[in-house]
């Protein structure tokens, strides 16, 4: 008896032996290679599309050919005929296994993508959305069998696509009977299941045949709030879009914006109202830009920080604001865009990715999704900075999570010549070691200020201060440089050698910039970095502490900070732990790229959820080690610590701390953390 | 070794051995016996109570004592002391088997009262209900373990209750906070599960320890909507309520409101409005007699004719005005009561009972819920009649169904001298076969028009009509009496012997009341009756011709028509089919009580959900069978059908109709069926 065919399907690898006459499309569900289909077989809405492969394919010891899948059979040809099926494309749901065959699922955005990731890796994700679209030809009504129009649609969705015992969303009720006499007795509907466990819905009715349904996935920031609209049937991404978020006029940062419910009964519902307001703007944004009819938006997923995700579901805060820090919920929340005011689609759905803990957010469980420590063999470090620090740590045996108080530094707050970016703002720093002479470059203009034609590139922005993520490199050159020592202080002796140095009252400070403005970093300056990098290096400490490791094998720099910031500017200043510099990168907008993910693949959501579940959180207010790491972590880049990899690519200043650790800053500010805030 | 003690609930009879130290609510439970419990076995809420019945009982061989249960323990004693445990009862939550025991669940309508039909039968109906209240005690959030508030919520009503993958219903994320630190860590949860297969649905939630919910049993009437209170946890209705529905001011009858919709693009809008506000107003009015808030309502269901079902849920009923009779939906439905704009707990869920047919709707499927006719051996026939006759024939093995277009007749309307019922209405009426002088009797006084101290009681209130259901008497009289002949014709040659006969043109009346104002029943009023009756009656004989049968067993007359005539002439005017008068019975508001069945026993909804999809519907319209039968039914009783059982009992006038039973009524409307309408 000879062996049945064996079919392989590439990007996966996924592989599995059929009997000839195996449609294509069962071989791939069966080996659970997703594979879109909105018509049901009836070779119409071409989702299903795929490619034969033809040749030898050595490893798997297969020979791929088109003599080994059926001919082009009359559903294909109508296709082809009406729409634009390319040479060599075939319906998986109307070609038959034949042979031995490998099958290319295409990543044609067009058609039935799978999902690449950006810049920094070539991963692929598999789609498996909440969402299904499915036409179906549904009876005329009988007055012998007088079933109801949406019931003989319930029947026709069980007979065709195996559903069950639908829920039915309560706005189709009054809709169903002027859709099906549109569509003809025609319908495509949308289901919704997003827990396999869980009853599917019936959340939205199209007359006729249907072939668009998108999807939004959303990081609510305190700062920005970032949407992309995605094709739930081809997995693209057709436009995305951004905004600030307009609570900041209720209070710049998280604290002040709780403070605000606090102090005013109606200030929750306003805030909340601002950020709906804001994510309709921009739905409408993509949705104009794309040529996209909301009403084909069906599932929605969002992320923020634990009180950006309260805000949003209309929950108050306040809680959030002291200890215990308890959230309302953290668990994953399901729930209709029209409860939540947004206006797409009546039954589409919004998915929130779980919290970790009260400060640790879904925007944190998103970057984790994203990043994966869960998944890794090797110690992995993901490390989300802003007001607080979200950092994650782990291999798929344990994880752990913490946030720590950085404070508003790290974003250029609470630095005298601090700004946000903008044209004009610095961006690069360089010291020259021997002259203490700075050369910079600012946004707007790529030259450095010692190139010529610097001052002509900038003559119309001006260089008016500097951005948050230049402040590191601006530090970490002042001590690479020897402005300043490790324990951070503005050497004084300096100012015989250099007029760079200047006196300001009992401490110094470095003149970086003489232009229509002069810039000063003053002790002050350097005094507030130490003080956000302790936490959170301090942070991250505890946590390779509670994973017994001295040493993290890769680093991941999530968020905006983390785009524009050199990771090594980062290690010289003790940030993060030592770590081969190739194996710290930047991830971007990892938050936003976990809500994709949980968009396209209800098995992320899974996934995720379980993560968060396993996640040990550590609350590092309440871990003694904590204090004696911070202090620790107040020099550059440690008292203790050793950064050998880091000494391999940078020379480092020696070591000169006084024995017991205290750092002389001539300040009456010495030692100790920072209240949380 | 000795068997395990035997345990029988009364009343239910219910039995089953249990090993020694079991809970007696454990053993209810495990033998399918509905036992509340809100607290969980904490001995506080006291819903659990039950007695211990002493004595021997032959039948079972059980001899039950005090002695064979455990003694009095602390939770009782407590319960006891702070509450009122009469003598004798005891919590089943902590009271344990130690021998053989008869157990009572007490009808205590303020514990777990089961529910007992009301005037006409005694059979008890076991409650089940959809929602559970289910207290539990929530640990404090604890930075350690960052669960938020209601995740915490969720584990404890998994552990004490066994809740998994509990849906949570939006509306109270804001609010779970709040709730759980008014209740001090305590909180009473609301559950809802309809189906058992579905995921059970946290809907509400109370601070602390709370011991009331509420549902609504309503039957939205095309006439009137009749509203009842109900506690979930006792089963006693606490407060009824009706009113006329406001939609009259759009169409007196049904067709006439389906035109005013097709004739006004906002006449949906304002019919669904009008009907919803009707019914939050008799909410508010039954919580304001019963003193409930209406917060603690959490479960609603409603019943009504197709095109109130449609109206309520805000569907265009304009389908249901014209063949094929489209449904938008046929199969129950689920809804928030929040979606209907009815306001109650925002988690309240709505059910409404499935439809039959275009014209058959949830009010015959509850009326049929109610009085079972698929529950029986022998044939019942259940007959609701309003401008439509709802018209359901069966017993366990088959059950078939059909509307008739009998017409307003019934109700009053078409006839000449009809009036609505109210004081001074003429509601009885008898005429002396030898003088055919008539005696009447009125609404708002016991007195015969020949007693005396008749005109007295009558003096204030006068006699102004001929109340609808009258109406079937008279011409039942007039028939008995022989001033009409089977055919329907008022005979003229009896003017000769009494002046109750005057010609009018053509025609003859009956003078039946000379008082201020005068009376007559007209030829046309015979007529408007026997088109009507005919209606019926044909209809009925096409569900006997299905059923194969030519009588049947039983006869129920659910509705206000039904409670106000009198079965006997009802059939001498051949309404119904000959049938013993003792098993011909008026069974109220039967829609009614099948909504408050499937309110209070969701056991009811799967059954009438089961019974639906089973009941064959005949379209009258579309039966070849329906014209004849109705022509034989013009006559009385009925041209062809012998009236054996009946005539045992009434003397029926002498056959006499022409051979070739055409009808010489001497007016130029002959034979032949009605439009629907």
């Amino acid at each position: 008896m000879t062996e049945n065919p064996l079919v392989l399907f590439m990007p996966s690898g996924k592989r599995g032996r059929f009997p000839k006459g195996t449609p294509v499309i069962d071989a791939a569900r069966e080996l659970g290679v997703y594979v879109e289909s909105v018509c049901g077989g009836r070779g119409i809405c071409g989702r299903c599309q795929c490619e034969v492969q033809e040749g030898k394919f050595a490893k798997h010891g297969i020979t791929s050919s088109n003599d080994h899948i059926s001919v082009l059979g009359p559903k294909e040809i109508r296709y082809a005929e009406k729409r634009d099926l390319k040479a060599g494309r075939r319906l998986s749901c109307s070609a038959y296994v034949q042979g031995d065959l490998v099958i290319d699922i295409p990543q044609d955005l067009q058609v039935n993508a799978q999902v690449v990731r950006k810049a920094d890796d070539g991963r692929i994700i598999e789609r498996n959305p909440a969402v299904h679209l499915c036409y179906v030809e549904v009876e005329e009504p009988d007055m012998h069998k007088p079933l109801g129009d949406l019931d003989r649609i319930m029947a026709q969705l069980e007979t065709e696509w195996g559903y069950t015992d639908l829920m039915i969303d309560q706005h189709l009720l009054p809709q169903v009977q002027k859709i099906l006499r549109a569509g003809e007795w025609k319908v495509t509907a949308a289901i919704h299941q997003d827990m396999d466990s869980s009853r599917p819905s019936l959340i939205a009715l199209y007359p006729g045949f249907h072939n668009e349904a998108y999807g939004i996935a959303c990081d609510i920031g305190s700062t920005t709030i970032a949407l992309h609209l995605v094709s739930l049937l081809s997995g693209s991404t057709i436009a995305s879009s951004g905004t600030s978020n307009p609570q900041i006029r209720f209070g710049e940062d998280l604290m002040s914006r709780v403070s605000y419910v606090m102090m005013n009964p109606e200030g929750r519902e306003g805030m909340t109202t601002a950020v709906r307001t804001a994510i309709n703007n921009l739905i409408q944004n993509v949705c104009t830009e794309a040529n996209v009819d909301t009403q084909n938006i069906l599932d929605l997923v969002f992320v923020g920080n634990p009180i950006m995700h309260h805000l949003f579901l209309g929950i108050d805060p306040t809680e959030l604001g002291g200890a215990p820090f308890a959230l309302a919920v953290s668990g994953a929340v399901h729930s209709w865009a029209s409860d939540q005011e947004i206006f797409v689609n009546k039954g589409a759905r919004i998915y929130m990715l779980p919290c970790i803990a009260g400060h640790v957010g879904a925007d944190a469980a998103a970057v984790t999704l994203c990043e994966g420590p869960h998944r890794q063999d090797k110690q992995m470090l993901v490390v989300d900075v802003g007001t607080n620090a979200e950092i994650v740590l782990g291999n798929r045996h344990r994880t752990v999570a913490a946030s720590s108080p950085t404070g508003p530094a790290f974003e250029g707050a609470e630095i005298s010549c601090g700004q946000r970016a903008a044209p004009g703002a610095i961006e690069r720093v360089r010291i020259d070691p021997e002259t203490l002479e700075p050369k910079v470059r600012v946004i707007g203009s790529t030259l450095w200020s010692d190139e010529p034609g610097f001052a002509n590139s900038t003559s119309t922005i001006g260089v008016t201060g500097v951005c948050g993520s230049a402040i590191i490199e601006v530090v970490a050159e002042m001590f690479l440089s020897g402005i300043i020592s490790e324990d951070g202080v503005i050497d004084g002796k300096l100012a015989e050698k250099s007029d760079r140095i200047v006196q300001e009252g009992r401490t110094f400070s470095y003149v970086l910039w003489r232009g229509q403005q002069e810039m000063l970093i003053r002790q002050t300056d350097v005094r507030a970095i130490q003080l956000a990098k302790a936490a959170l290096y301090a942070g991250i400490k505890l946590l390779m502490d509670k994973q017994g490791i001295t040493e993290v094998d890769t680093i991941s720099f999530a968020g905006a900070f983390g785009t524009f910031i050199d990771p090594k500017y980062a290690m010289v200043l003790g940030l993060i732990p030592d770590c081969d510099l190739e194996h710290v990168k930047a991830v971007g907008n990892a938050a936003g790229y976990g809500a994709k993910m949980a968009l396209l693949n209800k098995g992320y959501r899974r996934e995720i959820e379980d993560t968060v579940t396993k996640i040990e959180k550590i609350e590092t207010a309440l871990e003694p080690d904590f204090q004696r790491h911070f202090v620790n972590a107040m020099a550059m880049p440690n008292k203790l610590e050793p950064f050998p990899k880091l000494a391999k690519q940078v020379k480092l200043p020696k070591r000169q701390l006084m024995a017991d650790g205290a750092i002389d800053d001539g300040s009456p500010r010495r030692r100790g953390g920072r209240a949380r805030r």
